[in-house]
């Protein structure tokens, strides 16, 4: 996600990694249909986007008319917030918009108020780079030089404002000048490491290993890999996390070959009102994600798949969680509960 | 790989899924381009495809003449043995009808020389079919009626004569009158679970699942399967085992799940000259098997790939191998040792 200069500049993942194409949105239904169709995706980049959407949305109103404003405001909200109807980030990137405008409404000017709502706008994207920057700061002291680390899916900085949170903290490492060997995940079905991982990471010029899903584990046992991070859905309050399916494999695999799993995710990750991950629903996506991922039917018509989008990674196997308030380990109730009781920019946990 | 009457009759794998395309093989140039294009894959069925391309070789040569069979006979083992020059079982078998060849060479007609060897061909194929048969019975004592089992990559009739070795107990346990609930990991990179296990089991009528790779562990976590069951390419006198990668992830999160892990394998599978999976070495397969799936570009042009077809899993992991003179239960030097040392036929493990 880029910045506004009257209108939203993008990179479009779904053109990736064939194509780098730079997407300018300079009407809100093209914001709405670049989110609908995931050119950008990732929980912070959506609500990013969704931000800037709306001060692009208020170019259109005539300056000085508050009532214009007023209902110009309501109709991009509301039509902003129908583009990916279960996106979290997106509703609370509204949301703050919205709380916003209802601060400064009619005590400046309508261009004084759009200059306000753009400035949060860019508000909510510095807290997300910042955020990301502390998360790999925090993280790259667990990676050492000469390192390989296994990673899966896409936790990078095309889900965020800028270096991501998995990634940022192989990025981080890499700015202190620790040499890295990344082995990526393809991440079936919907190849998330092999298209946007293995793009990011050569794009900073991080050598990169593309391997299949099941080949982690024979990269582990050869000793390639020292450790393995990954982002994060959802933490429940006794660290047990939500996940790409197959993060979970990782863990115990991990595990049985006493390497560190490591979990990044910011501190807005963890949803203290749900006990462990078993009350954690897991979204099930269609069976054509697997059956026809790649244009070609590759399995019999008539075949039951079963395609979660999600496994849960139970505390217990998982060394530590790294947020941008520091890290939490050992990861468990009362360590999370101290992490999320702190001020925001203390680092309890910092190492 | 179905039977001669003057021709080959096998099922075109590489059309598998999408299509069941019988492919009649008239000439030994037929036979040599089936096996080239992978049409006929899996050990044993190259081997019995080989034995009887032999036989479609020799229709050419004239009744009488000794000294046309033996150039003919010559020619046709050559270049049959230059379709796929690392397939231990296309060399066995066409060895076999080489030294059968040798015995009843001048001892009979050309007409009665060539029947003993579609003779020969004929008994690779019913040894076969035994063989996997008698796997069946074996490894069918493990499943109970009403379980879920996991497969990965293709150990079924398509590779063999019938059956095959990992599916034949699944076949034969519903042969037995037991439900089974079968989940099949697609297999990346080439998809055989999704394309070929998927298709078997459905051709059966046994219930079938798709699944990623990666969401194996999900699916063991969930109690959905009550134990794992694959192939072999390969197993070292100590029981470590090399099969597709894959494999040794299963048998990793079996262990972590306390289920049960088994290996389907004909005891010409086991290797003992070599003492342990170290000494067992892994191809390395083309980059764009990872890269170029299906038709489509899915990572970056300049990313590396590390692409293994095999891995080892260790004896350790297995808890019983299933051949057709029995099930090796526990897996050591000694066990391994003793069924090979017994007669064939007799059964020193069954159970």
């Amino acid at each position: 996600v880029g910045h506004v200069d009257g209108h939203l500049a993008l990179i479009d993942q779904t053109q990736l990694p064939a194509v780098l194409q730079e997407r300018q949105c300079t009407t809100v239904e093209q914001v709405w249909e670049s989110i609908r169709a995931l050119r950008v995706r990732g929980a912070p980049a959506i609500g990013i986007a969704a931000a800037y959407g709306v001060c692009v949305g208020l170019q259109t109103t005539s300056s000085g008319d508050q009532k214009a404003l007023d209902t110009r405001l309501d109709e991009v909200l509301r039509y902003l917030a129908s583009s990916r109807p279960t996106a979290v980030n997106l509703f609370w990137a509204l949301d703050r918009m919205r709380r916003k405008a209802a601060d400064v409404r009619g005590r400046m000017s309508t261009a004084e108020q759009r200059a306000i709502l753009l400035q949060e706008a860019i508000s909510i994207h510095e807290e997300d780079r910042a955020m990301c920057h502390a998360i790999g700061r925090h993280g790259a002291s667990l990676i050492r030089d000469g390192q390989g680390v296994l990673t899966h899916c896409n936790a990078g900085g095309l889900a965020t404002a800028e270096y991501g949170t998995a990634l940022s903290v192989l990025f981080t490492a890499q700015d202190e000048g620790k040499k890295l060997q990344v082995f990526v995940d393809e991440t079936r079905p919907l190849l998330q490491g092999a298209r946007l991982t293995a793009w990011e990471l050569l794009d900073r010029g991080i050598p990169a290993t593309l391997i299949c899903d099941s080949a982690a584990a024979h990269v582990m046992r050869e000793g390639k890999v020292h450790s393995v991070i990954t982002g994060a859905d959802r933490i429940a309050s006794n660290g047990d996390t939500a996940n790409k399916i197959g993060t979970y494999a990782l863990a115990v695999l991990a595990r049985a070959h006493e390497l560190p799993f490591y979990v990044a995710a910011p501190s807005s990750t963890f949803d203290l009102s749900i006990t462990d991950g078993q009350s954690i629903p897991i979204e099930q996506r269609p069976a054509e994600e697997v059956t026809e991922g790649f244009g070609n039917r590759t399995a019999p018509e008539n075949v039951d798949v079963f395609n979660p989008a999600f496994d849960v990674t139970p505390a217990e196997y998982i060394r530590a969680i790294i947020t941008e308030r520091g890290v939490i380990e050992p990861v468990n109730l009362q360590t999370i509960a101290a992490c999320m009781a702190q001020q925001k920019g203390t680092q309890l946990f910092s190492r």
